[in-house]
C-alpha cells in the first residue's frame, strides 16, 4: 500500500450498488443499503462528539445491527472495540476502562448487559447508543479513505498470566489478511461466506470484513444451529464457512445428506480435527481447511489445503503468502510458534510492556507450541500452554484462578479442561479449601464475576496441589486428579 | 504491507510445490521447478556481479524462458527492464542506455536482435547472458524477501513528446493491482490465466505475475493465434484471458462454438469493444469484462462487471478497489483522466521532470481523455490525444513524425492512424515533401529506424498540413486527408 485505504464498504456502494452485502435470517442488504445504515452511525456517533481515533465499545450478538455498527464506526475513523457478549458486567467494565471507550453501541438483546457494564464501569447513560433507534442525525456520513496503518479495531485476548490485552488491528493488518485468504482459497463476486462464528472474535469479525474488502456477500446466524448451516450450504447458497471442530462433528451428525459443489471451504480453527471426523467430512463433501490462526495476526496464520489433508492429518498446513512462520527450537523440535508479516498487530492498546514482550524483532511471540515437519507443515500441539477451549471460547486457567483464589474459602486451585464430547473442553478446578467449602455456592459466587463459560462445571477438593520446587502450581499433573 | 514482500514463486514452491507454476505449448513446469530454475538465473546473474537494485535487460519472445527470467532476476533483488522484441537496435540500444542495464538477457529467437542492441548500445558482449545455456552457476539462489516499495521492473512506455520513459513499478504496485484484480474478477487456486499477449508489455507481464501471486497458473502462447486460443479456452482449462479488441474479433470469426462455463473472464483493454462484437462475444458464452489500465498504473485502472455491460456498452467500467479516479473537467465533462492509489508508480527511472509533470500531488495524469456519466462509469474518449493502437501496440504520432522528419526528403509531417479490420488501426502519414521523394524507399529508410509496427502503411503527399496559428500541427483534420 502506499497509504491510503479507502472505505470498503463505501468503494463496493459505488462499484456494486446493489449486490447483496450482508444476509441475516431476517433480512438481506444490500451494499448501497449497508453504507447508508453505517453513515448513519457515522453521523449519530460524530453528532455525540466522537472523533476520528477514539475508540467505540460494540456489545451486540451476531446481527445485521453488529455489520452496520462496525462499518459505522470506521466511517467516522474511529476504532471499534468489539466486546464479548459472554463477559460478566465487571468484565465488560474493565475493557471499557482499559480502551478508553467513552461509547458504548448495544442493540435490545444486549441493552440489559450494556446498562449494567456502563454503570459498573461509570460510564454516564448519555454515553450508550443503541443501534435499534432511528438514527438521530441528519445526513449520512460518507465514507472517506483511511491511512493503512490506521487502527481498524482493538481485540481484547487473555493471556496466560493477568488481564486481558486488547490487541490493535490495522486497515493494513485486515486487508493483507483477506488478500493471503484469498490467494490461498480463492474469492468469486458471488460468494457468501456464512458467520457462525461470534463476531466479537476475529474468526467471526474477519468473515465480516473480508466479505466487505472482496465485495461479496457476508451471511450472519445469530449463533451457531447445525440444522440452520446446513441448511445454508446446502440451499442457501454458502460458498465459505468458518467454524471450530466441534460445530463441524454437530453439522455431520444432524444428519446423513451430503454437501453441494457449491460449498468450496470449511475453514475449521481452534483446534485439530480428529481424523474420524475428517473422513466422515470429506466423504460427504465437505471440504476441510485446518487453520491456525489467533487475534493478534488477524485470524489465518496458516491452512492445510485440501490437496495436503489426507497426507498430513492433524496439521495446520501452511502459512499463507507474506506471513512467516518460525518454530523457537531446534529443527524438527516443538517450540513456540513466531509469526511475522503484514497481518500481525502493531501491539496492544496502552500496553508498551506487554508488546514488548510479545513482538520481538518484529517476530509476535504466540505462546502457542508446535512443530515444523520435514516439509514446513505446521502441527500445534498446545494452545498457548494450559489454554481451554470450550465451545470455541478460549479460557485461560489463569485467569480463572484468579478469580477462585479471591474466593473466601478457596486456599490453592489449579484449574484444566476436561475433554467434552458437545463443547471439545470444558471447564474443571482442582481446589484446597477451607472447611464448608460447597461446589454450587462457589459456582454461583464465580457466576457474577466471570463468564459463564469460564466457571468449572466439576470441582475436585484436594489436600494439596502438584508444584515445583519453586510452588508454581503443576497443571499437567493436576489434570490427573479428575480421573 | 508493514514494509516486507515475499519471492512470490519462492512461497509458492515451498507451499504448494506440485502445482503448475507455467503452462506453454511445450512444456509445463511446477512451482517447484520455476523456483530452481529462477534461481539458477539469479545464480548466473550474481556470478557475473549483478547486485540488488541493478537492472537487467530482458529481451526475449513470449516463453517459459521469459517468465523463468523474469523470477530469476528480481529473485536477487536486481530490476527486470522487459524490452519491446519490434523495437529497432537503435531504440533497444536506447532503453538499455536509459536504464543504465549492464546485462541483457536473450534466448535463441532474439539472439541476433540482441546482438545488435548491445552493438549498438557499446555495450561489451559479456554483458549478454542466454537463457538456453545451462546455468554457468553452482547453486540455486534460494528466495529472500523484497522491501514492497522496491522496484520490481521498468517498463518503457512512449508519450506524447519525446523520449520513451521507463516507468518503475514496485512490488507493492503489482501485489495491489493483482489483489484488486481478483477482488473484482476472482481467483481460485486452479485458475488458468492465458497470457497471449507480449509479456514485455505491462498486460502480458501482469499476466505472469499475478499467477505468481495467486499460486495459480501462467498459460504462455507464443503470440496470439486465435485457433490456439479457442482450443485453450475449450479444452485446455484456462479460466482467464487478456485480449485486446481485434483478438477477441478474431477468436469469434474463427469458428461457431460455444465457450464453456469453465472460462470465468475475458479481459479486453486497449480501446472499446463495438457493440456488435460485444453482442456476439456473450451470445457465445465468451464474459467479456472490458477495462482501462496503463502501464504506469500496473495495468487495470477500471473494468466493467459483466453486470453493467449491457447498460454501459462502450464503459471501461469503475475503478478497481483502491484506485481513485477522477476527471479534469466539470462533472460529467470530458478531461484528462487522474488516477491515484496503490498500483501507481512512483515515477519514471532517472527522469524527476518527466515524473513531476506526470504525477502531480498523487495524481497519475495519464493523457487520457475520458468522461464519467452520472453513475461513475468511465468512458474513454481518446487515448492519449492522438494515440494509435495497432496490433495491441501504441504508437506516438509524435515519434513517428519525429524520425520522419530526419528523412531528408521530408519537410513536414502528421501521422495518423486509420481503421483497420485487422489491425484496428494502421499507420498512415500526410508528408510535405521535396521534389525526388518515394514513400518505398522512405519505408525502406524507416524499418531502419523505427519498429515496423510503427513505419506508417499509407503516405500522402501534401503541399501543406493544417497548422494552429501557433504552427502545431492539427492531427484530426490531417485525418481527413485519407478519406
Amino acid at each position: 500500500m502506499t497509504g491510503e485505504m479507502p472505505d470498503w464498504v463505501g468503494h463496493r456502494a459505488a462499484v456494486l450498488p446493489t449486490h447483496p452485502a450482508v444476509v441475516t435470517p431476517e433480512r438481506a442488504v444490500t451494499y448501497a443499503e449497508l453504507d447508508k445504515l453505517a453513515g448513519e452511525v457515522g453521523a449519530a456517533l460524530l453528532e455525540r462528539g466522537v472523533a476520528a481515533g477514539d475508540r467505540v465499545a460494540l456489545l451486540a450478538l451476531n446481527s445485521l445491527e453488529f455489520a452496520v455498527a462496525v462499518h459505522g464506526i470506521t466511517r467516522i475513523g474511529a476504532i471499534l472495540v468489539p466486546l464479548n457478549a459472554r463477559l460478566t458486567p465487571q468484565e465488560l467494565a474493565w475493557q471499557l476502562g482499559d480502551s478508553g471507550s467513552r461509547t458504548l453501541l448495544f442493540h435490545a438483546p444486549t441493552r440489559g448487559a450494556a446498562l449494567l457494564a456502563a454503570t459498573e464501569g461509570g460510564l454516564p447513560f448519555t454515553s450508550l447508543l443503541s443501534l435499534d433507534d432511528p438514527p438521530v442525525a441528519g445526513e449520512a456520513i460518507s465514507a472517506v479513505a483511511h491511512s493503512d496503518d490506521d487502527a481498524h479495531s482493538i481485540i481484547y485476548t487473555s493471556g496466560t498470566t493477568g488481564r486481558p490485552k486488547g490487541a490493535i488491528l490495522t486497515y493494513s493488518n485486515f486487508w493483507n489478511s483477506a488478500a493471503a485468504s484469498a490467494f490461498n482459497m480463492g474469492v468469486l463476486p458471488n460468494d457468501r461466506w456464512l458467520a457462525c462464528l461470534p463476531l466479537f472474535h476475529v474468526g467471526g469479525l474477519s468473515v465480516l470484513l473480508r466479505s466487505a474488502i472482496y465485495g461479496t456477500t457476508a451471511v450472519i446466524h445469530g449463533g451457531f444451529d447445525e440444522t440452520a448451516v446446513n441448511r445454508a450450504l446446502r440451499h442457501e447458497g454458502v460458498s465459505l464457512l468458518s467454524v471450530v471442530p466441534t460445530m463441524l462433528q454437530r453439522m455431520l451428525d444432524a444428519d446423513d445428506a451430503p454437501y453441494p459443489p457449491s460449498l468450496r471451504g470449511v475453514l475449521v480453527g481452534g483446534g485439530p480435527v480428529t481424523r474420524e471426523i475428517l473422513e466422515r467430512a470429506l466423504a460427504r463433501g465437505l471440504p476441510v481447511l485446518q487453520t491456525y490462526g489467533l487475534s493478534e495476526a488477524a485470524s489465518q496464520v496458516t491452512t492445510l489445503s485440501l490437496a495436503d489433508t489426507a497426507a498430513h492429518a492433524g496439521s495446520a498446513g501452511k502459512p499463507l503468502v507474506c506471513t512467516q512462520l518460525r518454530i523457537d527450537a531446534e529443527p524438527g523440535q516443538p517450540g513456540e510458534i513466531l509469526v511475522s508479516g503484514p497481518t500481525v498487530t502493531p501491539g496492544y492498546f496502552g500496553n508498551p510492556e506487554a508488546t514488548a514482550r510479545t513482538i520481538q524483532d518484529g517476530w509476535l511471540h504466540t505462546g502457542d507450541i508446535g512443530r515444523l515437519d520435514e516439509d514446513g507443515f505446521l502441527y500445534v500441539l498446545d494452545r498457548r500452554d494450559d489454554l481451554i477451549v470450550s465451545g470455541g471460547e478460549n479460557v485461560y486457567p489463569a485467569e480463572v484462578e484468579a478469580v477462585l483464589l479471591q474466593h473466601p474459602l478457596i486456599l490453592a486451585a489449579a484449574v484444566v479442561g476436561l475433554p467434552d464430547e458437545r463443547w471439545g473442553q470444558v471447564v474443571a478446578a482442582a481446589v484446597v479449601v477451607r472447611p464448608g467449602f460447597d461446589a454450587g455456592e462457589a459456582t454461583v459466587w464465580l457466576r457474577e464475576r466471570v463468564a459463564g463459560y469460564k466457571v468449572p462445571r466439576r470441582f475436585v477438593t484436594v489436600d494439596t496441589l502438584p508444584a515445583t520446587a519453586s510452588g508454581k502450581v503443576q497443571r499437567h499433573l493436576a489434570r490427573t486428579m479428575f480421573i
